[in-house]
C-alpha cells in the first residue's frame, strides 16, 4: 500500500487526517531521517456510522517510520487536533509539544488512557524553538475560539513550510493578538509551502470578533430579570470569560454544569484567563440561597447533545436545575451542520416551558473561530508562499480556497488538492505528487481501535431497519430427526406475540422446511440453515411487507 | 382520552397533525354534526426513528366521528398536505375535494395502494363552493412552489374560519396570480379565526419570487458550454417548466431522471404547466446522439437522497449517465436541515469527479414557497381576524407567528398556540380550549401502518449501537443434561471469528453456567436464560468494553 517514492534532496509534506473532511488534522513534514507530525485530531462520526464514537485515521505510516519521526507539535488544544493524542502514543510513544492550554487538556485526555507517566511532553510558547539535525520548527500566534493557537514553520534546507492551524483574524481580541509582523517577516523571507486553514472558504464574510460578541452579551445580560443559562462551547474560553465577566458586572453569581465546561473553568482560571472575585463561582445547592436575578449557569449541550448539560435541564432530568418560566437560555454558539435538527429540538423544548431563548445569529452572540475568504486571502499575501495546500477542509472548501490562493497570485499549477495520505514532494524550484501512503478512516467504539469494519456496520444498520429473527432447531442429521425446536424470537421486528399466528405459522412452516432439507442425503447445518432463510424470508415479507436480518442457528447434540 | 366539550352553538377548531412540527398537516373544523377536515398530509421521520418510512398522525376521532365527517379539502399537492390520504382513506371512506393538479398525484397514490375505484374524489376550482347543511367551503387563490395553492374558507354560523395553506406573497408568480382582493374582502367582510402558515416565522426577509429564479436560471445556463445536470423537488413544476424554457432558448434537449420527476413532467404537460415542442424531451439512450451542449438532464435528488437518481449519477450507480469534466450540477434547491451533510457530502462527490456545482443561495436559483414575516403580517393586516391560530411549524416558529399577529393588532389573548389533539371552541364572541382527543404520532414502516411502537424503536437503536449476540443451548430439564450447544454467533458486534478466542471462551462460560443453573432444582427456560445473560454481559463487556443486546434462547426436546 506504501509507495512513496522521496529523493533525498526531498521534503515530504502530507496529511494523515484533516483533508476531504473536517476533523482529525494530522500532518506531517518530512525531510530523510527525519519527521515533524503536527496535530493528531480525531473526527465525530455521521450519523450512518452506528455506535461509533471518535474516527481516527490509520496511523501506520507514524508507525511504521517510528525511527524517523522527531515530534508532534500541537497549534492548539481543540478535539480535531488532539483528540487521536492517546490512541497514537498507544501505538507509538513519540514526544509532544503543546501550549500550556492544549498540555493541559492533553494532559487529560492521557490521564483516562492511563497513558500520562509515560508520555514525553514538553510545553512550548510562540517564542519556542525545536532543532533537529536538518528540521527547525518555530511558531507564531494567530487568533482562533481558544487561547493560545500556533501557526507553525517548520524549516526546511528546502525552505519553510508553514502550517497556519486554524485561524482567524481577530484584530480586537480578547486574548493575545495575532503576531501580524512575525507573519508578514515570514512572507518577506520566502515561504515555499503555505498549508492553510480552508474551513471557511465559501464564506464570503469577514468573520465577527471576539470582543464584539462580548458586548452583546453583556448588553443582553443587563436586560434580563430572572435566571440565565448559558451554553457555549467548553473550549471557547475567552466566551466563558466573557460571559463571567458580565455576569460579576450585573452582580452575578456562577454555576457551572457539564464535566467539559467544568473542566474548562478550572484550567481557565488556573492559567490567568478567567479572573472573578473569590465567591463568584458557587455550588449547586447554594442556588437556592439566591435570587433569580442573581444566578448565571454555565453550561455544555449548546449542540443539542442529548447528555449534555443543557438537554437534561430542558427535558427535566437534570439534579439541580429544573426550568422555570422567566428564565432565560442563551445559545453562544451555533449549531455544526449535522446538529440542526437536534439544536431546533431543544430549542422548541425550552421555549414550551414558557423560557425565553436567544441565539446565537440574530443577536451578534456568536462568531466563528474560523476566518472567511477575506482573512484566508490576507494569509496568502502575507506569506507569499510559492506553492499552496488547502488543508483541513471538505473538498468543496479546498476547491475554493485554492481558487482564493489563485486569484492572490498562486500560479493554479503550484496549488495541491490533496487527500490523506498524498506525499508532495517539495523543493525550492518544484513540486510533485510522490506517492500514497494508507490514510483509511479507523473507527474507536467504546475506546477500543479498529474491531468495527464496514460488514459490522452494514449489519447494524440492517439490523436498525428491520430488526432480527432468529430461527433455532437441534437437529440429528443420523436419525434425521429434529430434536428440539424450531423456536422463533425476534428484536426490533414487529411485535410478533401481538401479530395474531406469525410465530406459531412460521414455527410450522420451518418444521416442514427442516424435515424436507433433512430428506437430503447430503443435508448439513449450512444446507439446513439455507433451507429456513429461503423459507422465512419470503413468508415474514409476504406476511409483514418487512425484511429484518433472519439469523438461523442450527444445532447438533452435543453426542 | 377523548375529552372535547363543545357547546351546541360553538365552532370547534382543532389540528389532528401539523401544530409544533413540519408536517402531516392535518386540520378540522366543525360545527354540530358537521366536520370538515383540512389536508391529511405525512411528516417524513427524523434520524432517530430507524427503519420508519412516514409518521402520520392516529386518525381515531375522524374514524369515531365519520358520520359527521363530510369532506377532506385539500390546500395543494405536497406530500406533507396530501400523504395521509391512503392511509386516512382506508380507515374512513370520506370525500375528497381538491384541485386539478392535487388530485392528479392524490389519484396516483391511491392507485398504488389500490384504494382509487372506491375513493369520492372530486375536483374543486378556486370559484368552487361546496354547501353543507350548516357550514359551507369557498376558496381563494394564493402563490405557493407548487401550482393551485388554495386558502379554504368555511363560513360556519359564528363567522368565517380561514386557513391560509402554504403561502407567500409573489407578485410575479409563474403562475397565477394570488386573489389579493378576495382576501381583502374577506377580510372587510370579517374573520373569525386565521390559521396561517408558521413557517418561516423566524425570516426577516420577504422571500423571492420564482421568476426572479426563472431569469438566475436561465443566465446560467446560457453560460455552459458541456452538460447540463439540474436537480429539483419534482413538485416545483413552476422551476422544471423554467428550467425546460431555459433549456429550449439555449437549444437542450431535455432527459428525466426518477420517477417522482418523470411524473411531475407528465402531470405539468397534461395540465398545461409545461410547454415544449415536440421532440424536445427525449430518452435516456438517445443522449449519445447530441452533443454535451445540447443536453440538460433534470433529476430528483437535490437533497442528497441516497437511492435518488443524482446520488446514483454521482457515485457511478445510474445506469444512463457516468459523469464527465465539463458537466455542470446545478441544485435549484436548498436543504432542509435534516439533509445538509447528505447534500455536502453529495457536492464534494461530484466536484472531486472534476464537476462544476452550482447550487442554490449563493446564485439566486431557489427561493422559499413560504412567505417571511412580511408576508405573514401583510396576511394578518388583509384577514384582521379576530382570533389567531399559528399553525404548520414547530413550537419556536408558531411563537414567533402569534407575536407578529399581536404586533398587526391581534389581542394577546386571542391568539393560540395550540398542539396537535387540542380542540378551540369559537363563537363569534369568545374562543377558549374545550379539550383534547389523541392525536399521537402513528408510524409506517413498509406501508403497515402502527405495529412499530416505542419498544421496537428502542430495540432497533440498541442493535444499531452494539449489534446482538446470540446465545443458544438445548437442555433436558429432566436430565438436567445440556443436549446441544450452547452457541454463539453475532451481528453488528466486533468480529468474533477474528477475536481470538472469544467465541470458545463464551462457550466454556456458558457451558458452566448453564450446569449450575440446572443444578437449582426449579431451573426452568426462564431461569436458565436468566443465568445466560448474567454470565454472557459482563464477560462480553470485559473483554471488548461493548454491550450488545443479548439473546439467550433455551429449547427443550420435542419429546
Amino acid at each position: 500500500m506504501v509507495k512513496v517514492n522521496l529523493k533525498p534532496h526531498e521534503v515530504g509534506v502530507f496529511a494523515i487526517g484533516g483533508l476531504g473532511e473536517i476533523g482529525k488534522n494530522t500532518y506531517g513534514i518530512e525531510y530523510q531521517n527525519e519527521i515533524i507530525i503536527v496535530d493528531a485530531g480525531i473526527k465525530f462520526p455521521e450519523d450512518d456510522l452506528l455506535g461509533i464514537d471518535y474516527v481516527i485515521p490509520d496511523y501506520s505510516y507514524i508507525v511504521d517510520n517510528i525511527d524517523r519521526v522527531k515530534a508532534l507539535v500541537i497549534t492548539h488544544g481543540h478535539e480535531d487536533h488532539i483528540g487521536g493524542i492517546p490512541f497514537l502514543l498507544k501505538q507509538a510513544n513519540i514526544p509532544v509539544y503543546a501550549g500550556p492550554l492544549a498540555l493541559a487538556l492533553i494532559r487529560g485526555k492521557l490521564e483516562e488512557h492511563g497513558l500520562l507517566r509515560q508520555a514525553k511532553l514538553h510545553e512550548i510558547n510562540h517564542n519556542s524553538e525545536l532543532v533537529f539535525k536538518h528540521l527547525k520548527v518555530t511558531f507564531f500566534r494567530t487568533t482562533h475560539s481558544i487561547p493560545e493557537p500556533l501557526g507553525i514553520v517548520i524549516h526546511t534546507p528546502q525552505g519553510k513550510v508553514v502550517c497556519t492551524g486554524d485561524f482567524k483574524f481577530d484584530f480586537t481580541p480578547v486574548g493575545e493578538p495575532a503576531d501580524l509582523h512575525r507573519m508578514a517577516a515570514l512572507g518577506e523571507d520566502g515561504v515555499l509551502l503555505l498549508l492553510s486553514d480552508s474551513t471557511n472558504a465559501t464564506v464570503p464574510t469577514f468573520t465577527e470578533s471576539e470582543q464584539v460578541v462580548g458586548k452583546s452579551i453583556l448588553n443582553i445580560i443587563e436586560n434580563i430579570q430572572g435566571r440565565i443559562i448559558f451554553a457555549s462551547f467548553a473550549s471557547n474560553i475567552f466566551r466563558l470569560q466573557q460571559a463571567a465577566e458580565a455576569a460579576v458586572k450585573t452582580g452575578r453569581k456562577i454555576v457551572v454544569f457539564g464535566r467539559s465546561m467544568e473542566k474548562a473553568i478550572v484550567n481557565g482560571i488556573e492559567l490567568g484567563y478567567i479572573k472573578v472575585p473569590k465567591g463568584t463561582i458557587i455550588e449547586p445547592n447554594e442556588i437556592k440561597n439566591y435570587h433569580a436575578s442573581e444566578i448565571l449557569i454555565m453550561c455544555t449541550g449548546s449542540q443539542g447533545e442529548s447528555m449534555a448539560a443543557l438537554s437534561r435541564i430542558a427535558n427535566g432530568m437534570h439534579r439541580h436545575v429544573v426550568l422555570q418560566p422567566g428564565d432565560t437560555v442563551m445559545f453562544s454558539s451555533s449549531p455544526i451542520p449535522g446538529n440542526t435538527t437536534s439544536v431546533n429540538k431543544l430549542i422548541n423544548t425550552i421555549q414550551e416551558a414558557g423560557v425565553e431563548v436567544i441565539h446565537g445569529k440574530i443577536n451578534n452572540i456568536h462568531t466563528s473561530g474560523h476566518g472567511g475568504q477575506q482573512e484566508q486571502k490576507l494569509m496568502i499575501r502575507l506569506m507569499k508562499p510559492k506553492f499552496f495546500m488547502p488543508v483541513h477542509g471538505e473538498y468543496r472548501m479546498q476547491k475554493v480556497h485554492a481558487g482564493l490562493a489563485v486569484d492572490c497570485g498562486v500560479p493554479k499549477e503550484n496549488t495541491f488538492i490533496m487527500e490523506n495520505g498524498d506525499v508532495l514532494a517539495v523543493t525550492k524550484d518544484s513540486a510533485r505528487l510522490a506517492g500514497k501512503f494508507n490514510a483509511q478512516d479507523v473507527y474507536v467504539d467504546g475506546n477500543r481501535i479498529g474491531e468495527i469494519g464496514v460488514a459490522v456496520l452494514r449489519d447494524r444498520r440492517d439490523l436498525s431497519e428491520d430488526g432480527v429473527v432468529l430461527a433455532v432447531a437441534t437437529v440429528d442429521f443420523k436419525t434425521k430427526m429434529v430434536l428440539a425446536g424450531p423456536d422463533i424470537l425476534s428484536r426490533g421486528f414487529i411485535y410478533m406475540r401481538e401479530s395474531g399466528d406469525l410465530i406459531r405459522e412460521s414455527q410450522r412452516l420451518l418444521f416442514n422446511t427442516i424435515r424436507v432439507a433433512l430428506k437430503n442425503k447430503d443435508a448439513n447445518i449450512q444446507s439446513v440453515n439455507g433451507a429456513i432463510i429461503n423459507a422465512l424470508k419470503p413468508f415474514l415479507y409476504e406476511k409483514t411487507e418487512r425484511e429484518p436480518i433472519i439469523i438461523p442457528m442450527v444445532l447438533t447434540p452435543n453426542n
